[in-house]
């Protein structure tokens, strides 16, 4: 075979494996090196081709639709720096359990460690951050490589969804020339390498275990953050009422909606009434399930903290997570599959309504009290959110930046009356890469919202471009604070020295400008008025809006603090 | 010792060490775990603190720093995904030797791999691409705790100078809470921690066979690309002058300025004349000595290529840097001390003088062509860089963006009067982080401009906000060909495929709302005449100053050709 053809063969074959395997998304960095594969890619029918140019907010615009979709997506770039530029979104990737298939194009070895241009070595490039990384083969006529290469792919997509979910690594050395035949015209060939990922089933030990506790006297507490598996959460449901078990649900959890709070064991205000120290006592369980993510909330984690030695069950199908060290149990199992199990047995439940109800009503009062008391407090952070979220339309998907504005919606997403899919970059809780990963998930979703802070804005304002070439719907709302806001909530704004250089990071930005180069839709905001007559405006147009919040970092800490403190007093009032 | 003395201690004996050790500046990313640290060296009265938000740029700026000044820059950041985001930097500072101290802050082990938010596994986060890496313990008050972090950071100090330079990583584990004492109260103290770094001194077998080889009627060429040691620079002139030798000196190099010139000895436009194969029979030399990193000009590598088994031979302290496979020898030595050894010996020196001769010739021809044929050519992309080389103050840093502005400037830096220092990011070439690397290199200069094409000036427009933050007086010189302009030149070009949405990557940006944004002068030109107007203002102004340079990409390569073309028709016409 000529070298074309097999340059040809060798492309297509890794190409229409992880096709075969369910690829449909590929996000492409342009580059040299990256040629052939960037051919077949664009050239597939079934395989949608993305571009973005700045490889960082490439990475996380992939691992947005991975994300939303729960699906493997790839990333193809050219070789050197562009493909160490990957490396936060691998690692967000890696610790969030989000499938993504690194494709890295490399020079081949006699270009390896020798002073060529835009050449480093590039095997296990992403070190102990990604599941499995391979270095294949050059291209060659052998027969054997062609069937290496088919299984290696399908052997990489079913590692990136195998539980936990994650990044894998292909490293792909290509000779020049580096030109493919074209056209390819891909015909549609029969299937030769399905993937398919199995999850892992309870022990008889498990539900014994499980479902003693659930039906004695015991009082427990479910406790769950975002869920690998969304099967989960109509079992976690149905298990809360039948055992009367209050279910602490961060809002990544999707549980905090309409549908799921009717069922009346939601709930969504404890980061609020779990600050109150003087009640603790009277919520204290007697033992815990802990399923999904490590949730938001400080003081719920606080809480957990201070429980001391009681039974501490967590559920993980993955490494489990339990940074305050409690766990009794670790059961690595699908929770999806151990509930259902558990809800296949008969039972006669247990005598827990009364605990239930506590909860139930410290819930009810505590977010009456919030919407009450921040109605009358003044314009701050909080309060845009709250706005924000009542405006939103039913189905909306809601991404969410870290550091502030997870918190404002820990704190304020309860108690609306439309349907939201709540996101975030929790793996890391970094505030890079979050207008991209925003991006990537609404690509693949209609009504689509970003809340983020005006630091991790600037992070990724390179992200912005990407909303434009793929014409994207997306509203971004910036609160604004001048800062890091977040360190105004921790000990060191207590000092006086070098406060505002180290942490408060006031660089004075504002975006009006970037969002005009970007041709979206801008809008400042001052006070409540004028965030509602933006929402108005934004709820009714296409592409990319921009809505800045201007608020202030010092009002913004004092507000919330008082509000905290309001709703307390009011509830030690009432008692 | 209560925990705040003892923290205390740990970070002000790690910040003092290096300082000890030599360190000036810091890099500081704004985060909550890096805190401690960060007080320290705000608080230290004789290392300058510079602080930038976004990870990349802030680790691109202290490269820049360290290029610019042969000597290790520190950076320091919070836990997580901060960390990944140096990484394309640590691998630039890796391949092109630069000394970076890496600084980051980390979860204690009981936040490790639990789930604990903005936790990753940060041992050895960069692989293979530092040349050292530790994980510190915990702060305690073990007394040989501080002497082992006194004796680590001067490790570390020494490491990151060794040749070949390159990037040192710290990781510092830090449990809250994370206030150290303040103020610090820096005490000037007597030193404990030097670091001072050998070189690789020649063997006798060495300096014999190079005497013997200079002193033979055989004819030899020098290869130069930049050189880590600058003191080499004179004995290279030296060395050339006295035994015959052109040196084909790469703009990086730094051999290309008029001083150096005046030696007669510096060739400068084999990027041009290279290209004629008809005339390379006669310039094939007996011998090459190749110093410094590889260089820029393909047609001088594919030259160097086709000469077929002479002897060849590379002298390099670090790892030897051979990409063609073409070294019969490769010693394994400092450059300048070799040389300086081999003056030292009296010599009756060699017949070579035609040899030189010719070369010279050849050079004088081209430039003096290269000139008078681009002057009758229509604007484009080489004629800006011509236009904004002449115009540039004597003593005046240039630093180049990759991909086709430093390809311009290798065709046509030559003959200028002035003195000027030209850097570049050559250890892997990326078109990442480019802004903040000049920006780094600026901050220790005075007349300072940045040339840079449109997508690689997107890539890193984040370091635009460090010019504003840090004040930095720089000009850039942008070249918006509306894409990948390189891809122009390569086969795929060709290919009526997907080019434009694949490698053309026509984004259609233009950076004044940005430039805005950052308070900087801005003015777009289309023409030599509007260029002309926009250098005679920025060159009277201070602050951050872009001027950006339109021009057609089909066109830059359709004239390009032209030129060479006609450069060379000429030289055959007069043969």
């Amino acid at each position: 075979m000529n070298w074309k053809a097999v340059l040809t063969q060798y492309v297509k074959t890794i190409v229409e494996s992880l096709y075969q395997s369910g690829l449909r998304h590929v996000v492409i960095s342009p580059g040299s090196r990256s040629t052939p594969l960037a051919y077949v890619f664009a050239e597939h029918p079934d395989i949608q081709t993305h571009i973005a140019i700045d490889e960082r907010s490439a990475s996380f615009y992939a691992l947005g639709m991975a994300k939303k979709s729960s699906h493997p997506v790839a990333l193809l770039c050219t070789s050197g720096t562009a493909a160490a530029n990957y490396y936060p979104a691998v690692i967000e990737a890696k610790y969030a359990r989000v499938p993504l298939v690194v494709l890295t194009a490399d020079r081949p070895h006699e270009l390896r460690e020798v002073g060529a241009p835009q050449a480093i070595d590039q095997t296990d490039l992403y070190g102990k951050h990604v599941k499995w990384s391979v270095d294949l083969p050059q291209p060659n006529d052998r027969e054997i490589t062609n069937t290496y290469l088919q299984k290696t792919c399908q052997k990489a997509f079913v590692v990136s969804q195998k539980a936990p979910k994650g990044p894998v690594h292909l490293n792909v050395p290509l000779p020049e020339p580096l030109i493919p035949e074209l056209p390819l015209g891909f015909a549609k060939v029969p299937a030769y390498s399905h993937s398919n990922v199995g999850r892992l089933f309870p022990t008889d030990e498990m539900i014994t275990e499980f479902m003693s506790l659930l039906e004695s006297d015991k009082k427990g507490l479910m406790v769950v953050g975002e869920l690998s598996d969304p099967q989960a959460q109509g079992r976690i449901l149905e298990l809360s009422q039948k055992f009367h078990l209050p279910v602490l649900a961060d809002p990544l959890s999707q549980l905090r909606n309409p549908q799921a709070e009717s069922k009346g064991t939601v709930i969504e205000s404890y980061d609020t009434f779990l600050r109150f120290k003087e009640r603790l006592e009277a919520l204290k369980p007697d033992y815990v399930i802990k399923i999904g993510a490590t949730p938001v909330s400080k003081p719920l984690t606080q809480f957990l903290q201070a429980l001391g030695e009681i039974r501490y069950i967590v559920i993980d199908e993955g490494e489990h997570r339990d940074p305050i060290h409690r766990a009794t149990d670790a059961w690595a199992v699908n929770e999806t599959l151990l509930l259902r199990e558990v809800l296949l047995l008969e039972s006669k439940g247990n005598q827990n309504a009364d605990w239930l109800k506590k909860w139930q009503t410290l819930n009810e009062k505590t977010k009456s009290l919030l919407e009450q008391k921040s109605e009358i407090l003044p314009w701050n952070e909080g309060k845009a959110v709250q706005s924000i979220i009542r405006s939103l339309p039913s189905d909306s998907l809601l991404f969410v930046g870290n550091s502030m504005p997870i918190r404002d919606v820990d704190t304020f997403l309860h108690s609306q009356v439309q349907n939201l899919q709540v996101l975030a970059n929790r793996g890391t809780n970094g505030i890079d890469g979050v207008v991209s990963s925003a991006l990537g998930a609404s690509t693949l979703h209609n009504q689509n919202y970003l809340l983020i802070g005006d630091l991790s804005f600037y992070h990724d304002l390179n992200g912005l471009l990407i909303a434009q070439m793929e014409e994207i719907d997306i509203t971004i709302f910036v609160l604004n604070n001048n800062g890091g806001g977040i360190f105004s909530f921790l000990p060191q704004s207590e000092q006086p020295y070098h406060f505002e250089k180290l942490f408060g990071t006031p660089a004075n930005l504002t975006f009006e400008h970037v969002v005009n180069m970007y041709n979206g839709y801008y809008q400042k905001v001052h006070n409540e008025r004028e965030l509602e007559e933006a929402l108005q405006i934004v709820h009714s147009q296409g592409g990319l809006k921009v809505v800045e919040i201007m608020t202030n970092r010092e009002e913004n800490v004092v507000i919330h603090r008082e509000l905290w403190n309001s709703v307390s007093q009011e509830m030690i009032d009432d008692e």
